[in-house]
């Protein structure tokens, strides 16, 4: 991405998009999950060149997304396993896939998300109001917090008056 | 990504991956949320090279997430906006929004997703049961659903007899 891009600033959505945006890190996130831990398990399972493996890794590495460790079948050998930060990304991955599911090409169900203990599938991943109310993205506002560098104080103030004349060009 | 990609098939993470992991397609859909709609405005406030965005908008018109329509200002101008697909997008961006606030970087809390109407900041997006409890990714098992192409079929059930194994080694 641009370097020069005025909004990369602290915008989350932004930084997440510089880590994870590179078309393979989220599939290696995604064995991760699977439980793929040995370099040679990412290759094959991803069928990703090994140079390009090795730099993603590295990199998730000093996210602290993943860490290394030894096996623990085979001490000379090197694995990686998700952090407490890279296990957080859990909703993300969840969401993506029930998005995509529901959303892209043939809506076909590949996947499905059960709880171990009940052997019931999951609900669909919902943005929830403080008191549990699921809502959808008209009733939200996206607001700077105290660490809004200004850059993206301003686009997010812009955003709100542009909601506000646009609210009152449709009252009037 | 790798056209060999052996689980590229009909994964939901890959298709995905595919479609919205190219560092750019996700900030276009966040602005669109924030309101944007016109070229001239993705480009300003992106930052982004005026190819690079064509070719990004035709992809997305493409996959359904965005739709052309006449400016109601300016009938000469396009438009892009949302579509029932691409908003739908709406609870993937606050989780990854939300997860990116959380561990990457700074821990900074650069915006605050408020609901309209109460002024109350939203919850933090979660895995929930079916009867609403709130679940890990220990929890979960991905089970091939019936659309499940057979490569993907393979790589679902080899992870739960590595999961299935792990366990037996644990309680041994």
């Amino acid at each position: 991405m641009s370097k020069s891009n005025p909004c990369q600033g602290n915008c989350p959505i932004a930084r997440v998009t510089a880590l994870l945006g590179d078309g393979w890190s989220l599939m290696i996130i995604r064995e991760a999950f699977l439980g793929s831990g040995k370099f040679n398990e990412f290759e094959r399972r991803l069928g990703i060149a090994r140079n390009i493996l090795t730099n993603r890794l590295r990199k998730l590495v000093g996210a602290g997304l993943l860490k290394r460790r030894e096996s623990e079948t085979d001490r000379r050998v090197v694995e990686y396993r998700l952090t407490a930060a890279g296990r957080a990304l859990f909703p993300v991955l969840i969401a993506l896939s029930q998005w995509s599911e529901q959303h892209l090409g043939d809506c076909s169900h590949s996947v499905r998300y059960v709880e171990r203990a009940t052997g019931e599938e999951i609900r669909p991943i919902r943005v929830v109001s403080a008191d549990g109310r699921e809502l959808d993205a008209g009733e939200l506002v996206m607001l700077p917090g105290p660490d809004a560098d200004p850059a993206l104080r301003a686009r997010l103030n812009a955003a709100l008056d542009q909601a506000g004349s646009e609210a009152a060009r449709a009252a009037s």
